[in-house]
């Protein structure tokens, strides 16, 4: 059964390397979210990307869920001493991920063709498709200004307002080759417990993704990233509450009421199940936090269920 | 007294180490080969740049003689698992060099430009400057074609025949600013014990820059690199003698008898001192190999007193 998800970075890759291990990981193909990126001291650097990438290969940093495992920092020292930003955090081993995938598009391959190389080189069996190959830089406008997604993430650590996120240059990009097709084709679509604004938001705000989606919404399965009224990982909650949206496994639901047939929430959250279905959206109440190998395969398996179900009564009907 | 010294890498480095103990380093300006640079995984290397910057800044790999102290090699196992090529020796912290100079050449510094933020940031007191802000890259032509030098000397570890050493683009380029000036105005030059075929050499084919040397031929004094028939570091015996040079002092005064005024060999080759006289060059007669600290700068101090001894006979006649 062809799989395919959409992704962010940390809390995506857990569950993928949870579907990496409960299927056929050659049937499984990643969207990732590039509205992260960046280009610093000259380098491309596509942070969800490489999470995705390292995390399934099994070589992601297993404390930071970003970076390679045992990785150093002391090539960032000596850009310190340059006077250039460090606010990034650049490991010596990741380095030759940034200084490979800016070598490979000065040389002019695609972003699409640059990852996939990459996860080649890893080893990783599952297609990873960025969402775009042209850049689509997510924005946060704040009381300083506005500034790219990586700034107010890392910079300034989530400590400024969110008054407004823009995903820059959106109407003029086009989804990467691959991304259409493998939406309108899957088997199964999954939303990854992402963050819905800024990590779910830039795929689904691609020309012709949403209509792609809708067209396969009983298809569709989403995993809530809000779980007692809390992220699961990263600052979704502090942006929804901030841009005045129910932080709740609920607010999230009308969030992608239009793409989305099944959403599995925690069990945590089982008392909204009504208020969600009443979307017309399935409702799927299971343990979502995942913190063990174990969690993860465990929600893979709920997710593979919920497609399976859908893919049946699909076929029944 | 403002000094000049030309210099390609590790041999003339361990002077130029020597020089900055036995003399006020803001009196000293380097001009260096940059014949040897190469852009590598589109970053661009600068290799004499780096080992004299990093040695007059007590932060170069004192058994290599180049790269930085302590430098791990993390970042290229990386670069190798993608492919690309891994002969040429990048050090994780090393890294941060070429990727700094990169993005300044890259927003519209020149190499001097770059050249000397990095070795302000190392606090070197010295000024070094590149010999061109142009690329000037070393070609070797030998049985299996035409390579660059970076080629010929990691990569094939000398263990090719040089038919042919070409300075690529030489015609077209220009000294950098302040290097025809520099040797205009101090009181004294320096020619390091560097090869002077690829260190030396593109330094001196560069458009002016013979001239400029030969109307202070009195001002300027050479080390031999070659002692006793041999380099004291590197390739230029086995290339020397590919090319028919001789391999011996009085060769390498051949090859700079237009230039220079005074040529400090090893009390090896004393024997030749009166053939070398003969070119019309004054010759001292000392240990030149430099292990220790103290070598280094007992040789600096040989090189300060030849020349100071040639400006006051300037200052005389």
């Amino acid at each position: 059964m062809e799989i395919v998800a959409l992704a962010g970075g940390v809390g995506a890759s857990k569950l993928l390397l949870g579907f990496s291990r409960e299927m056929d990981p050659r049937a499984l193909t990643v969207i990732v979210n590039t509205g992260d990126d960046l280009v610093l001291h000259g380098l491309a650097i596509s942070p969800d990307l490489d999470i995705v990438t390292y995390t399934l290969a099994g070589a992601v940093n297993p404390k930071a869920g970003w970076g390679l495992r045992s990785d150093t920092f002391t090539a960032l020292e000596i850009l310190r001493r340059y006077g250039r930003e460090h606010w990034f955090n650049l490991g010596d081993r990741d380095l030759a991920t940034h200084i490979h995938r800016t070598a490979l598009l000065r040389s002019g391959s695609t972003l699409s063709e640059a990852t996939d190389a990459i996860r080649r080189a890893w080893g990783v069996a599952a297609r990873i498709l960025p969402m775009s190959d042209r850049p689509v830089p997510t924005l946060i406008r704040t009381e300083i200004g506005t500034i790219h997604f990586q700034e107010y993430l890392v910079k300034h650590r989530t400590e400024l307002t969110v008054e407004e996120i823009i995903f820059d240059g959106v109407e003029e990009a086009r989804p990467a080759p691959g991304v259409l097709e493998a939406i309108a084709s899957a088997a199964g679509i999954v939303v990854c417990p992402s963050n819905p604004l800024i990590s779910i938001g830039p795929i689904l705000a691609l020309p012709g993704v949403r209509e792609a989606l809708r067209n396969r919404r009983e298809r569709v399965v989403a995993v809530c990233p809000i779980v007692g009224g809390k992220s699961l990982k990263g600052p979704s909650d502090k942006m929804l509450k901030q841009l005045r949206y129910d932080v709740t496994a609920l607010g999230v639901a009308r969030l992608y009421s239009d793409v989305v047939g099944t959403f599995i929430i925690d069990v945590q959250d089982a008392a909204q199940q009504q208020s969600i279905e009443a979307l017309g959206i399935q409702v799927v109440v299971r343990a979502t936090t995942m913190r063990t190998p174990a969690d993860k395969e465990r929600l893979a398996r709920a997710v593979l269920g919920a497609l399976h179900q859908r893919a049946q009564a699909g076929a029944a009907s």
